[in-house]
C-alpha cells in the first residue's frame, strides 16, 4: 500500500444550521477542503460521503453523487457509506484506501448531517436506526441506557465517581470555548453538571452530546501528488500512518462487559501496529465521546491510560491540553457537536489542524494525533493515526 | 490490481417476504453464498452490505455489523454502501476492489431491500430519496415521469412504438416464467400491457418493475484462495474481468439528452477497456430495466444494440434466450423484481449461474456476460464483466 498524506481540509461549524441543505453544507465543506488543497478538481478520482440518517431525516438519499455533481467533479465513483456514528471515519478510510491501492492518486472524504430541522422524536427515533433493534429493542435499553449501564459497571469496578466524570464534561465544555466550530462551549461547575437534567440515571444532560447540522471534509493524495503540491500549498503535509476499521457487536447484550468496547481495542491496536507507533507517541486525540462516560471508556480502550483510570486522569488533568496526552482539545462531541455523519472528518479536521500547529486550542509541539470513531453500540469504529511533516 | 473470481453465490426469492427481518434475508443469502463457496467464514477480510432505504422503511442501519454479527463473520471491516438502486453493484464493485487491491483476499459482497411491508405512500416516498429533490422536486418530475419522458424523446427521435416496448415487456415476464426466484413472470398480451393501468403516459403498470423483498449475496476471493478451493468446489469458477463504477447527473434536467445515460456509457466503455472485449464478446446481460423503456436505452448506452434499435431488437427476437445477446433472461427488474438494494447482486447471482451453465433459463454456450445497475436519475451506475472459467 503507498503512502497517503492530506493536504486540504474543510468544516462548516457544527450547531445549527436550519436554513441550509444537507448537500449545501456537505459541498461548502468539500470547496473549502479542495480550495486549500489546490488540487484541481478535474484530478479528483472519488468521492466517499459519510453520512447516517439523511434519508429518514431529510427525504435525501445518493448524497454521494448530487455533491460531486454540484462541485463538477468529473466522471468518478462516488459512494455513501454508513456505519452509523462511525460514518464519517468510514469514509475517511475508505478514501485513503482508494489512494493507498493506487486504484486513484486524489481522492475526497466527506461528512455530513442535519438534524436540528426535526422534532425530537423523530431525531430520536432516527438515531435509534443505529440499534439492533431485534435484539435491543425488547429490552427497551436505549443509547443513554447503554452508557448508563458502562457508566455504573465502571463506578462498581474502578471506584469511578460523579466528579470524575464531571471532570470530563468540564474539559470538553472548557476546550469547546476555544474553538469557534464548537457548538456549545461553556465554563460549568460540577453542581452545574450534577444538577442539570436526569436523562438516564447517573446520566445528566451535560453528560450528552448536542444534536447538531455540520459537515467536514478532506483531501486525501498520493505521495506523488504531496510532492508536486509542495510548492503551492500553504502549510505543512499530513501523513495518514494508519486508518483502521473494525467491528464489534451490534447489540448490547452482545458485548462480554460493558467498560470495553471490542471494536475500539482492536482498531487501536491494528492502528498502532500499522504506523508503528505506541500509545505513548500519541499527543492528542480526538475521541467519540457522545455522552462523557465514552470518552473514559474510550481513553482505555484506546492504551491511552490505563484501564480503570479514565476518570482518574481527567480529574486530574492529565487529559487536558497540556497533560500526559491531550484529549478532544476540540470541545469533542459533547461540546463541538455531533452532525453523526460529519463526525468522524471533524475529528480529523481538528488533529489536522493541531498537527499543522494552527489550531485554536493548541497542544504544544504536537507532532502525532488520532482520530476514533464508534458507531451504534460498538458495531462499528474507526480508528486513524496522523503525523505532522513539519 | 490482482485478478477477483466469485466463488460462491446466494440469493432469497425476489417478492414477498413480509414475515422475515431485513436483515435475515441478507443472513440467508450470505450463508448460502458462504456455504458454496467453501470459503472458512473465519477468512472473510470484509464485507459491503448494499442497501437503499432500510433506514426510512425499517428503521434499521449499520445492517452491514449486524448482519456480520449474526453470521459470527470475524472483526472485520463491515460497510453499508449507498448509491439509491445500484446500492447492490457499488457493494459488488467494492468487495472486488478489496480483494483486487490486496488488501484482503476474500470478501463478501450482499445487497438486501425488504418494501412490501410499508404502506404504498411511504415506500413511494422512501423511493423519491433517490431523486435530486431540490432541483427535480420543485418540477413535480417523477421516476416515471423522467421514464415517460425518455421513452416520448426515444420515440420521437427512433420511431420506436409502443408494440417495441410491449415486447420488451413480453419478454421479460415470459423469461420469469422460467425463473424460479422471480417475482412475476407472466405470458402477457400486447393488448393486456396496453390495456393496463396507466401509470404516466405512456408508461402502463406493465412497463414497471414490481415492489420488492429480497437479498442476494456473492463471495468473491483472490486468485490464489481459487485456485486452493479448486478441490472443494461443486462448480466452475467465474472471473471478474472488470466491476466498474460511474456517476452522471443527479438531476433530470442535468441530462443533455433523456434518450442517454452518460453513467451508463462510460461505464461500459471502462469496462470493456478493463476486461479486453467488445460488446460483441457478450452472451449476456442482466440490465436495468426499472421501467420497460429503461431496458431499451440501456441496451443502447451498453453498446450491445445500434443506438435508436433497442425496440426494434427486442421486437425482432434478437434480445431473447437464443438471440443476438440475451438481455434479461432472469426476467430482469420487471420480471424478476426490484428488491432495490439486492438488485445489483442479483444480477451478479443470476450472470454467475448462466456462466456455470446451470441458469433455469440457460444462454447455450455462454461465457462472458454482463450486469448493468443504474441509479436514481442516472447519478450512479456501476457495470461488470464476468467470464466463466470451463
Amino acid at each position: 500500500m503507498r503512502d497517503v498524506y492530506i493536504v486540504g481540509i474543510g468544516s462548516t461549524t457544527f450547531g445549527r444550521h436550519a436554513d441550509e441543505s444537507i448537500e449545501s453544507l456537505a459541498v461548502g465543506a468539500v470547496v473549502d477542503a479542495l480550495i486549500e488543497s489546490t488540487v484541481d478538481r478535474g484530478d479528483i478520482g472519488a468521492l466517499y460521503l459519510g453520512n447516517f440518517i439523511s434519508g429518514p431525516l431529510n427525504g435525501k438519499e445518493v448524497l454521494a453523487g448530487i455533491v460531486a455533481d454540484r462541485i463538477g467533479l468529473p466522471n468518478v465513483p462516488c459512494t455513501k457509506v454508513e456505519g452509523a456514528c462511525a460514518s464519517g471515519g468510514i469514509a475517511f478510510r475508505h478514501a485513503c484506501m482508494a489512494v493507498a491501492s493506487g486504484e486513484v492518486n486524489a481522492a475526497i472524504a466527506v461528512g455530513v448531517e442535519t438534524m436540528t430541522h426535526a422534532p425530537t422524536k423523530q431525531t430520536t427515533a432516527a438515531l435509534n436506526c443505529a440499534m439492533d433493534n431485534e435484539n435491543d429493542g425488547p429490552s427497551g435499553l436505549t443509547f443513554p441506557g447503554l452508557f448508563g449501564l458502562a457508566w455504573r459497571m465502571h463506578a462498581d469496578r474502578f471506584g469511578t465517581t460523579r466528579e470524575h466524570v464531571s471532570a470530563v464534561v468540564r474539559k470538553n465544555k472548557g476546550n469547546g470555548l476555544h474553538n469557534p466550530l464548537a457548538q456549545m462551549g461553556a465554563e460549568l461547575s460540577d453542581a452545574t453538571i450534577a444538577d442539570s437534567l436526569p436523562i438516564c440515571d447517573p446520566i445528566q444532560l451535560y453528560d450528552c452530546c448536542p444534536t447538531s447540522d455540520g459537515a467536514a471534509a478532506v483531501v486525501v493524495v498520493s505521495k506523488a501528488v504531496a510532492e508536486k503540491l509542495s510548492a503551492t500549498l500553504k502549510h505543512p503535509l499530513v501523513q495518514v500512518l494508519a486508518a483502521v476499521q473494525t467491528r464489534g457487536s451490534p447489540s448490547i447484550g452482545g458485548h462480554a462487559d460493558l467498560i470495553s468496547f471490542d471494536a475500539t481495542v482492536v482498531a487501536a491496536q491494528r492502528a498502532y501496529e500499522l504506523a508503528g507507533v505506541s500509545a505513548q507517541d500519541i499527543d492528542l486525540v480526538e475521541l467519540h465521546d457522545c455522552f462523557s462516560i465514552a470518552e473514559v471508556i474510550d481513553s482505555e480502550d484506546l492504551g491511552l491510560v490505563p484501564r480503570g483510570q479514565g476518570g482518574y486522569w481527567a480529574h486530574e488533568g492529565r487529559t487536558a491540553v497540556g497533560g500526559d496526552v491531550a484529549i478532544n482539545a476540540s470541545g469533542g462531541l459533547l461540546a463541538k457537536g455531533h452532525p453523526v455523519g460529519a463526525t468522524g472528518l471533524g475529528q480529523v479536521f481538528e488533529v489536522v489542524s493541531q498537527l499543522r500547529h494552527t489550531h485554536p486550542n493548541q497542544v504544544q509541539n504536537a507532532r502525532i494525533g488520532m482520530t476514533h470513531n464508534l458507531g451504534g453500540a460498538g458495531v462499528a469504529c474507526t480508528v486513524s493515526i496522523l503525523r505532522g511533516v513539519q
